[in-house]
């Protein structure tokens, strides 16, 4: 099905945001072009097939079903990602979809039943288990290296801008939307299920995530099978840029994935130290972990790796966004069982 | 009822650990000097008499009713505390009260009730709120420095050493006895009080906390009255030392009293980049903030300031501990309003 | 003479280490495209064209005489510069030169009394000039924020690896080949000449370095025309990885362009915290400089700014690489007058 | 000799500034007491006295003599150093000196003569030696964990505070009054002797320097025996406080005692993070090593441990600060044995 000299041809299915920074990064991953590109947005699309030399798609399933395609990177609103999956895995092509899985937890369920298992040709798009920084903290729990995990602390907050209200609308709360990731995280980084969950939530920031019934600014801890515990310190928006880190205390020692600032300079002056600042806009600090998980898609279209982060993931990180959401609500501990039911 | 020349007579109850730290910082106040030591075990009493050129008491009362007495400093076991400060506020004597100031929090209650109020003479052993860098956080949030508290992250684990079962038997669970401190700071940091309480807690480190029905690694979340949210990550036991660490985000910045290293000295290896380690020994990092709380103690009792940290705060904090212990029970939120009934 | 659209036509000359990574970064530069790359190694020529679209030049002068080439990047060996700029003078082509300008500084000299002035049309490659970290203290520094100087400490070592005999032979001695850009960056940072030179040297870290009459460690100081006072501190080769690092220090404060590791992770054991090493790859420091500098050279050739720096500094950084090795042999300062003549 | 119980009795000389000093932190150590203070202005004398319960001498030489005094802290000035150091030699006392060993070489020269060697009972106060962190360096230099050194990097600089043209005097030049510590440190941390110094000077942070014809603002280097080169780079004045900082350089690697700054609170805002500044007060820093210092004088005067460092180490970095005088006033490096002579 590949192309000769092993060049992975990719369908795009939406060109936004995301979409666009996809694009970017698969254009230096050398085994790989794009195609093919789809928008509901004529213009987005234009521009990005202009910048490939890929054609455009009328529709996404012009994409999903066309010959001379072999993988599909989906990066499309999300309450389309169910009906492209279920399509595009019919045709056995590698498909990488952005985070979340769904919209709902029921398609995530019902997709998770139908999608996910041994064959399964779906990457989710967990960008940051591909921070480098944040894998080599893993690796390091997963050899042992600092014995048993006894809390790990996930610390992730900004940018400055706030979303647009559109945008909010249909990205799902701050569990669906943003702290999903940091589920996937917490997974990832023991290696464990997560069995209870418990959630604290306010509105301090802007007044406009009340507007959606969202809060900005979240306390989650998690209670993992062996009794680690988890905590995501969540903020939809912070003044001083984009802040990321992440700290595994174990019962040998401790290991952090530090946050990162801009720059290198250092200036004293009469009674203070400054140091450069945090990066206003967070692609600075996620753009190497973007451009790792796509090249990693590529490897696995290519065979060379699993599809690892996959359905599986995608649907457990939001079982704890739904827990997260029944907790605040309810303000108690919710289990992972009473959610799967 | 002051000496001569301003020097603050003071009698010690408690010659233990706590005991001998703050008889060693006293040493190094100018004001004030022990003239009498009270212990159970002699020799312990005997030891910080001959060091201070104090004479033994033979009971506590003698102590607290001494008329060459000015100042109690209770730093005998918790379950000791109400008899001790309920007889010495009948003195008029300025009191300085090890942390916690109950055992329970019936007794607390009523301490509370009885003993607080605009004339108290009180002051509770909080040393970590004269810690230099604790201290110059609180003050920075106090002054609108980062405008809005959205969440306050307080870490402290360690030391590496696991009090001796003796220890563990009277002192309290993990909430009473250790977290209290970070009950404390959490009110005196965001300048309110709580409303809300969530636990998860784990024996990992070592078995032995279990006998004692404790927990030996926990994350308590707390809302406060501002919706403003914190977390307290604490641990009995910590192979890398004593780690303590607040972190302070508001709609304004972010403020951050770093974790503390032995030493100051660099290697550049190969491949790598070696600091120094965290103190084994707490009292390496905590020694300054007990020699300013009681220096605090001896200004209060010479009318130089209010009696802050008090009973209040000793009360409030013991509350928290309470619904802590309740929520991890109970696997729900606890609010403060059902504990004070 | 630019092509349509403003797309700048550029030929390489030297397709070896130096000259990879000027293609490489070229190919990122939206507004310019290799079109033609000679080298006396074939192949090395051929893997460049074929990246590149670019077609083989049989000869340097091909190149710079081409009507369907704009702007010309010298990357060959430092003894054809003297030539190559000449001819590529008198074509008004834009010119990139490789540092140093010329491997002996009477050949400086006269192609600085030749070719520099208004209208040259060369610039030079100090990539550091152009790293981010650099630019910021030296901004800093022009704009006054730290008062006047005094001293400036500039260090560079490593990488690990020793360059080969065949390049040892004929990259001129460490203050030629290596110094020579923290000559330039002295000058730079400072705003100022250097008026005076001492120099210490040693070899210690390879006898190799001996065998070509070189030192492979050396502290290097100048005085200013102000009297500021700057350290250089180089070393051909550092196990511990690529260390880059500039301080200044002047009546108002201090900044510094502090050391760059690998990565930003933290891992805190028994008794030491572990955090990354320096680059072994020097590359991984300085890319970015050299991805600035060439794009700062396409501007200029664009017309969109100033041939800066350009021959003059070329010339004096030689100036003052002769001066310590003068230095070194004569045991005494050396001033610039004298070497000037 | 020696009191009952093994108690040291100190007799001080000098009352100022750095006998203050001593005074204080003789106190707590345990195994010494300060029985005779002396110094010419009655005050100063007076009120260390009081503190102690010290007695007042009349003279130097009634401590020197006196049959109740071990040991011998001399702070006086400079220019008294010799004759009594060579009257308290013919005692057996104990003695601890503060550094420079003399105000000229020669007569440095005669005392090195006269009374260094197997039974000197002299100590020199050259406290960075008893610095924690510098001592873990100079350590590690010794075991070998860095390989043979390359380069030596001291800075130091500050404080804010200019000397009053007083001490400035007759405190000697920069290099006699100041460096000579780093040159102290600089034969210490290699284990070496210097053979070759060069020496830029310049005036700049205040005019005052120049009137007594030193400068406020050098940069020394040195050769050692084996290669090894040092940097001294030393300001009179640093208006961002007390900078000190340490750096080896060795074939196996890089040891850094960094600066300290005074607290450990973070802020991070709009664009910048800030932490704390350098202590204004130089003793913030140095206290400790003070402290030690004289600790380890008590050590040796009950026999705990040998006179290092000693006349030789007083005598041979002031060699250093003449060669530097020398190659600052002749613009030429200047051999250790032209000084020797």
């Amino acid at each position: 099905m590949l192309q000769e000299r092993n060049m992975l041809r990719i369908g795009l299915i939406g060109a936004g945001r995301i979409g666009s920074v996809h694009a970017k990064h698969l254009a230096s991953v050398r085994q790989a072009t794009i195609v093919a590109v789809f928008d509901p947005l004529a213009d987005r699309a234009q521009r990005i097939a202009d910048e490939h030399g890929a054609r455009i798609a009328r529709d996404w399933r012009d994409i999903v079903e066309a010959d001379d395609i072999d993988a599909v990177v989906i990066a499309s609103s999300t309450e389309t990602h169910p009906v492209v999956l279920r399509h595009a895995a019919q045709t056995q092509k590698a498909v990488y979809c952005e985070k979340p899985l769904a919209s709902s937890l029921s398609e995530a369920h019902s997709l998770h039943r139908d999608l996910s298992g041994q064959n399964s040709r779906v990457m989710l798009g967990f960008n940051r288990r591909f921070d480098r920084n944040h894998a080599s903290v893993a690796a390091d729990v997963a050899a042992g290296a600092i014995g048993r995990v006894q809390t790990v602390q996930m610390t992730s907050r900004g940018p400055n801008a706030i979303p647009p209200a559109s945008y909010l609308k249909l990205s799902g709360n701050l569990f669906y939307d943003k702290m999903v990731h940091f589920f996937d995280l917490a997974r990832w980084l023991t290696g464990e299920e997560a069995i209870e969950v418990s959630a604290l939530g306010s509105v301090i920031a802007d007044p406009v995530f009340a507007e959606f019934g969202d809060v900005d600014t979240a306390l989650v801890t998690l209670r993992m099978e062996s009794g680690a515990l988890c905590l995501i310190d969540n903020a939809r928006r912070a003044v001083y840029g984009y802040d990321d880190r992440i700290e595994v205390f174990g019962t040998g020692g401790l290991l952090e994935s530090s946050r990162i600032t801009e720059g290198n300079v250092m200036r004293i002056f009469d009674d203070k130290v400054l140091t450069e600042g945090l990066p206003k806009d967070p692609m600075l600090r996620m753009a190497p972990s973007y451009a790792a998980s796509i090249a990693a898609f590529v490897e696995f279209a290519l065979g060379e790796r699993s599809a690892v982060p996959g359905i599986e993931d995608g649907f457990r990180s939001l079982v704890l966004a739904e827990a997260a959401t029944r907790s605040l609500a309810e303000r108690r501990n919710v289990t992972v069982t009473e959610i799967l039911g």
